[in-house]
């Protein structure tokens, strides 16, 4: 360790694109089933469901009202219009939250609120803004209503026995309301994750520390560590390992041992490349090394144990760019379900070359321009609201442009990371985007 | 309570558009900036910068390589080609992670790592790729370096004194990362939110209950709960209230002391409706009383002890949608900074048409479709292999178009609620979309 040695050119044995090295990981490593465990509903947001959900009762368990107005049997205002109303007599109230012990005989009704029980032998709800009560005892229905119509039928929303989520769904706050509503207030979903994180480098010091000349503290950890609590992982921070192969491999056998995934955020000396891919090499297989993205060609994947050992790059803007491509996709894998990942259609600000044969990961900072869509025109209102908000809170509207400035900087800056919030990509075979060109950008 | 009161057509008091309402919202309540607390970065995600964070050193600390390769003064390769090389002298080895005592004379060069420290009188950096070593003592430079190239100077990436991220800043994983670069382990933030949900209606059970007939469980706290703990903010519950003028007011009052937001999830009776707003409007002022939107046009926005309070429409779908249009930017708002939310440019399905005269949101599910961009022909691996993955796992493709299909259902399911995974808005004086036209689609 007391000589610089600089690597011979060509350096990567086993080199693919990121598409190969997803199939890669994907065909290796198996989703891990195994682990499940039983949570409260209200800590499920981001869990995944580890068995199949069936509703044991049906949604709603009564014909409800979706309106204000009568119940009534639809058959009795066929034909009634405002100059041909019909006449019905009102046989009572439906009271909300009560089942009903009315029945309706022909040419009755019932007052019905919003999300009152159909009496027996009504099929429909006609709206109060069509009718008009003559007396207490006397309806006048001036629009007729189809059979069912504004109301839900029994297990019309979910079905007894019927199959709400199947496993592998990914929990929002929108199935915990469903869970909610079948009165399942706990959900059995799958462990999280276990990451191992090691760092790697000579120059690398913690980061409370008060690096020497020549040091830099240890950024990886952090945004590694912060991305996996995000996404419902645990991280496991191994710290700091210094490049000597023995420490390296002692560092990633307890690691492998510990976790179901290990990342190891290279240093970017040159000496720690290459001990990491010799002691992965002799403890499991380096199914790649390297890969055809810029930034990111470092990156190695091996398997030890059956469990995934990814070697990210030194440099922390490597590393969230391979973890982001690589790493994001392979958790969602491991935990049997689909990636949510966040998209949007911009054109860029200005041309961004690319060298075929990788793919290059640029990032850019998203920002919304003056729309000229037809509805916005018309919605002038909103049009001047939207320009005092433009900073303050984007109002939604379905019109906005978005321009995808790059974030250019040399090798190595943090700067580029957090000013950035949005990656675009260029294929392999892509001589790069024009100025103007309307391309994807990944939010990140 | 024991008859269906129906209400007077024409209910609301106070309509305004959603843009109106978020102005109001924004004009009433000032962020609320006195709440602040220190805690480690690592648990910062999602947080709030509450002060201005400067860094105390400069980032790099020392001129910085950016490539393998030899560190020299950049006018000794001034000329310098394959055919005429320059020839220089190996002063050295620059170590990683070490100050090097190393000072370069005229016509010198020293061995340097990626991330190695420049020599005094080195101001450049030639990658290996550009060189060939003659002898041990002997270089030879095949193309010329610009001076300071594959370099990062002392405080090129942060400042000494400078500003780093000003109050206010959404912190991620990147700015998180940044943070750690300083040496800064802990952040001070923004206490978060305190927000009570009352749910209200006559009838709803909680969620472990077993409906009777004419019931319906409380979905409502469930989805606006997990919503909020998503946002960083607190869910405090205070359970059901039944329909009592009283007992809404004391409901209220509590929760209005002890949160910084009051969120009344409405039930859908007409009753319960009328409550509230009365209730609202004798403790404090009615701000809004009726939104200009689908759903949600029930909304009540009120103040009360300087405090929002904000009633939800009963229906678990409306209340959601009024919960993301307008209290999600009411929450980023208060904590004083820009709500970060994703949206995605797709084409419509199918026709979908509105009323003018208020903002129609339509839940749509996102499908991507075939891409067909040039660049992606020519990547034919990548095409085949995103066929693969179309639904496991899609890879970031550029040029990946997207379909948004509207998910209809009568008012009161809870179907459509967890199908969708966007929203689309149709502005208030718009007639609806075509089959096919391109709106953006807020992921939700």
């Amino acid at each position: 360790m007391n000589k610089t040695t600089l690597p011979p050119k060509g350096l990567f044995l086993n080199i693919k694109t990121t598409a190969e090295t997803i199939n890669i990981l994907h065909k290796h490593f198996a989703p891990i089933v195994q682990g499940i465990e039983s949570i409260p509903i209200l800590e499920a947001n981001n869990r995944v469901l580890a068995q199949d959900v069936y509703s044991q009762e049906d949604i709603p368990n009564f014909n409800r009202s979706t309106m204000d107005g009568y119940s009534l049997n639809a058959r009795d205002t066929f034909g009634a219009s405002a100059n041909m109303p019909a006449y019905l007599n009102i046989a009572g109230d439906v009271l909300m939250g009560e089942a009903t012990s009315l029945s309706l005989k022909s040419g009755e009704a019932a007052r019905i609120p919003t999300g009152g029980m159909l009496p027996e032998n009504a099929n429909a709800v006609v709206m109060i803004e069509h009718t008009h009560e003559i007396d207490s005892k006397t309806l006048e229905v001036q629009k007729p209503v189809g059979i069912w119509e504004n109301t839900v039928r029994i297990g019309q929303d979910i079905k007894k026995q019927g199959i709400l989520f199947a496993k592998g769904r990914l929990l929002r706050a929108y199935e915990i309301g469903a869970l909610a509503a079948i009165g399942q207030t706990r959900a059995d979903v799958y462990q999280r994750l276990k990451v191992g994180i090691i760092s790697t480098g000579d120059e690398i010091v913690p980061a409370h520390a008060l690096p020497n000349i020549g040091q830099v503290r240890d950024i990886n950890s952090f945004i590694i560590g912060s991305k996996l609590l995000e996404l419902g992982a645990v991280p496991e921070f191994y710290g700091i390992v210094q490049d000597k192969a023995d420490l390296i491999h002692d560092a990633v056998l307890a690691c492998v041992e510990q976790n179901d995934v290990v990342l190891i955020c290279g240093g970017s000396s040159v000496g720690t490349r290459d001990f990491v891919v010799d002691t992965l090499s002799s403890m499991g297989e380096v199914l790649v090394h390297g890969v055809a993205m810029r930034p990111g060609k470092p990156t190695i994947v091996a398997q030890i144990d059956g469990k995934p050992v990814i070697g990210l790059p030194g440099h922390p803007a490597s590393t969230t760019i391979v973890f982001l491509i690589l790493v994001q996709p392979l958790l969602a894998h491991l935990q049997n379900t689909t990636l949510s990942q966040g998209y949007l259609s911009a054109v860029t600000s200005r041309n961004i070359p690319s060298h075929p044969g990788r793919e290059d990961y640029v990032r850019v900072k998203i920002k919304s321009i003056q729309s000229n869509a037809k509805c916005m025109m018309q919605d002038a209102g909103l049009q001047i609201l939207n320009k005092e908000f433009e900073i303050a809170t984007p109002i939604f509207s379905p019109d906005t442009k978005y321009l995808a400035e790059p974030v250019f900087g040399p090798s190595g800056l943090i700067h580029p990371i957090f000013e950035a919030n949005g990656l675009i990509k260029i294929p392999i075979d892509c001589e790069g985007l024009n100025k103007g060109e309307e391309t994807r950008v990944m939010l990140i």
